[in-house]
């Protein structure tokens, strides 16, 4: 089967996340907005689409007669097909519990550079950005990036579940992996207290497929349009 | 089964979701922070428990040996457990993608009066909180519960997912409660044009087991700490 991932084509974003995990498949897929008329094609889908399952914003996924929205939804269903989760029910519910704490950290990361929102521009909210990120840099990544190094001590590591990858290892070095692009100087400070964090980024960056993804066409720049955008004045 | 559910006893707040669907499941359960020293051990578990699975946060839900924690990863686990979300895959996923969908909503809902993060007082973010809950009531409001009305009308209704109730439907409902209670004003106004998203909420309150918990004292009134808040000039 040939996946369909429906996702911006000028950001990783949340898309990102699904490209990991199709990419350590060895699935595959095709980046339908990253092709000729395929963001048009995309728009019309969202907004004249007859899908019984209508998607509420990308990324969405069509695999086989299944269309699939939700970043940690699409996860679950490829993490079952591909491969990358346990097959028992505790180790999967326990994956996805991690992507979703994964995804509530996407969210605070998005706000140091947007906390009133996607209406207005980064440059029309940027002292309330500045109070923001001074306390996501202080007090939310320490505590995320610390819980993540916890449950890696707990499952004996390397990974997140232990010695097997899973999907949301894929998204925290994806995690790891924006952080050092947004805020270098917090991540140099930071990462001595998470070194089993930061073992999970490198173990992941050097999986053969990854890592010949990570130097193809298909892994677009990080920029200032994404979640992780690199505010000098953000990172203190 | 005896479900042990852990929650911050003072507010309905992500708990609440998970109490819908034990009390529609006519599950036998444990309210356990809300008992005695519960609260004490459920911050006990928190920071000094020896889960395998440890949580990063409150809902989290003993089933059996499962500590299963996130919101909606503890409503896919019960939807399926207790009946209230379909058997077949597609049916599941597309259940949880609606559940995620609710959940990034009621993020928004919770920055209209928190846009700098829950280490700084409403009090003392006042102004942004004006400006975000503005965008709210015009755009985001709109969009999530016209989104959410469109489903209901492509799967025929009167539920999101057609005939049956499902999990979606309970956190549909109280979301909807929520927003009565916090933005009465912009609901007397947008109700009108999403019929169907107020006619689930009609249809989950009539539920006999979910009426008879409504007027029971299991129900945590809503008030000013939890996510829905009546602050009357976010009501525009």
């Amino acid at each position: 089967m040939r996946y369909e991932l429906y996702y911006w084509p000028e950001i990783q974003g949340r898309g990102e996340y699904v490209r990991l995990a199709l990419e350590e498949a060895d699935a595959s897929y095709v980046d339908v907005a990253r092709r000729g008329k395929g963001e048009d094609r995309m728009i019309e889908l969202m907004t004249k689409g007859r899908m019984a399952t209508p998607p509420f914003a990308p990324p969405f996924l069509k695999a086989g007669k299944l269309w699939i929205a939700q970043t940690a939804n699409i996860l679950l269903y490829l993490g079952a097909r591909e491969g990358l989760a346990p097959k028992a029910e505790a180790g999967r519910l326990w994956a996805h519990e991690l992507q979703l704490t994964i995804a509530d950290f996407v969210v605070q990361i998005h706000d140091t550079h947007h906390p009133l929102g996607g209406a207005l521009y980064y440059e029309d909210q940027k002292p309330e950005a500045k109070r923001h990120a001074a306390n996501f840099r202080k007090t939310r990544a320490p505590k995320f990036l610390g819980y993540f190094d916890k449950v890696i001590g707990k499952s004996g590591g390397p990974f997140l579940l232990g010695r097997r990858l899973t999907y949301p290892d894929l998204s925290l070095f994806q995690v790891v992996d924006g952080l050092r692009y947004a805020f270098p100087k917090m991540m140099k400070r930071l990462e001595r207290s998470v070194p089993r964090v930061a073992e999970v980024h490198e173990r992941v960056a050097k999986r053969p497929r990854i890592a010949a993804y990570l130097a193809s066409e298909r892994r677009i720049p990080f920029n200032e349009m994404g979640i992780f955008r690199h505010y000098p004045e953000l990172d203190g």
